[in-house]
């Protein structure tokens, strides 16, 4: 649950909390957003997401609502609030409200909200030790999957019919049939011959900071890792199958399109990987590591 | 100027006129919209405008918010209340407010907002007498052009860049080299051979209502007309160049990428179908012809 929201420099009632009808994300999808995990109260990796937020900024030219202190205040000021332990917080940055028209508005202020919950962390790791779902969907989406912008729809709609399949997650998959990435994760395979790939760093990819972080965990265990496209048959024919995410971290994929990937169980370099990403978590995480005391006392 | 909006059944001050912050529209552009021409009060083409966002409402399965006679209501208080005599009439409607998830929402009620401004006409039929620059930019926009989502974000940067360039409209281009359609209208050409052509339906361009009805004009014209993909070398070698919207009409286009387009004004046969489209408007226009009177005496 969510009760306090943080909305253009007020904390509001979570039912309250509201943007103007003339608000360029909710008329154009004008605007980007990060969503942090937060570990015991603390946002992990937040230097790593407030970066990509600042070129996502950048790429659209927004300018920046407040300096990076101020907007980690309020971050941490809104888990505080919401008396977040283990969730995470969402932050959306838009143009601002202005009278409709498809240029840049001349005296728009941005937008900024943020928003922070618990999450059931248990789920997510039971769902980790069975492994999960997914099927491969058409990538329809737009030509600048590097912004991480609101322009949502397409991954919706792909997510909810991997939902409607019963899956958990829809990887896309491009016109050369390579998969790009899950419709709100990254995604990896591991080959037969044990090497972890996945798609290098494009216009057609979002820049996950998990996958970074993954990436330099693989290597810093000493896995023989490519950063290339890879086809939808050769996922299938792979040995592991997972995708990372913020919120889902490392996550095996047992079964992609109806067809058991390898044993069919979550796979040993994904098991390990979660494990250090674990670990990384706990690590750097950032925050105020005593706000909880006056909440969380009996 | 807007001074009242409709939001969710309720008619408000434009300023406190506002959204949840976790409405799809704003999270994932999960909505679709129309703009409606006003003419001496009425709406034009309603019926049409309304038969397309049942279609794009059909596309997303996002529910129908209400009867189409409850819709027209809305739409004819929201301009009798902004005492708009000619302008334009914006509708949104989308999935609604639901905690954040990519997968639709179980029990999300649509969010259905109305906007009413007044327009200035005679600006945009200056423009018309004179003829306005274009210029081209990649089509980067998602594979499903033909419904009217609310993810403008490509379309917004490419008029953005038209405007920087000190033009009036952006060409969207394909991967093929072929137009698509405007950043906010449809394109035409007239060839050498006085041949009328505007790209056919499809997944890569949205149907527009004044596309309709000056297909419509242009046959009962007598006009040759075909639709098909027109490149870009076609549309800088043809006669006439112009684009169509509700709040356009017809513009002729008289400079392309910053060379003059045929004779360097407005073309005859863009300037006839104005003319046969502003007669249509008049006559397409639906609403209460009534209301007008008490606010418009002295």
């Amino acid at each position: 649950m969510s009760r306090i929201a943080y909305v253009n420099g007020r904390y509001m009632p979570y039912a309250k909390a509201a943007v103007h009808v003339e608000d360029r994300g909710f008329q154009f999808a004008d605007g980007v957003y990060e969503v942090i995990a937060v570990a015991s109260g603390r946002l992990v990796d937040a230097i790593g997401h407030l970066d990509r937020l600042d070129r996502s900024l950048n790429e659209l030219r927004i300018a920046s609502p407040m300096s990076r202190g101020a907007l980690l205040a309020v971050m941490a000021e809104t888990i505080r609030r919401n008396r977040v332990v283990n969730g995470s917080l969402y932050l959306q940055v838009t143009r601002g409200a202005a009278k409709r028209e498809f240029a840049f508005p001349e005296n728009a202020r941005p937008t900024v909200v943020a928003i922070a919950r618990n999450v059931d962390l248990l789920k997510a790791a039971a769902n980790a030790r069975k492994g999960v779902a997914a099927v491969t969907q058409p990538d329809i989406r737009w030509g600048r999957c590097d912004i991480k912008s609101v322009g949502l729809l397409p991954a919706a709609l792909a997510k909810q019919a991997a939902k409607e399949a019963g899956a958990y997650e829809a990887l896309l998959v491009d016109r050369d049939g390579n998969i790009t990435e899950g419709s709100s994760s990254n995604a990896w395979i591991v080959t037969k011959d044990n090497v972890l790939v996945t798609r290098a760093l494009s216009r057609s990819i979002l820049g996950g900071i998990t996958r970074s972080a993954i990436l330099e965990l693989a290597r810093r265990e000493g896995l023989r890792v490519e950063e290339r496209p890879f086809s939808v048959q050769e996922a299938k024919a792979a040995k592991e199958v997972f995708v990372t995410s913020t919120t889902s971290f490392a996550m095996p994929i047992v079964m992609l399109d109806g067809q058991p990937v390898g044993n069919g169980g979550p796979g040993t370099v994904a098991t390990a990987l979660r494990a250090a990403y674990e670990a990384h978590a706990a690590t750097h995480a950032t925050g105020h590591p005593d706000w909880q005391a006056p909440f969380l006392r009996p």
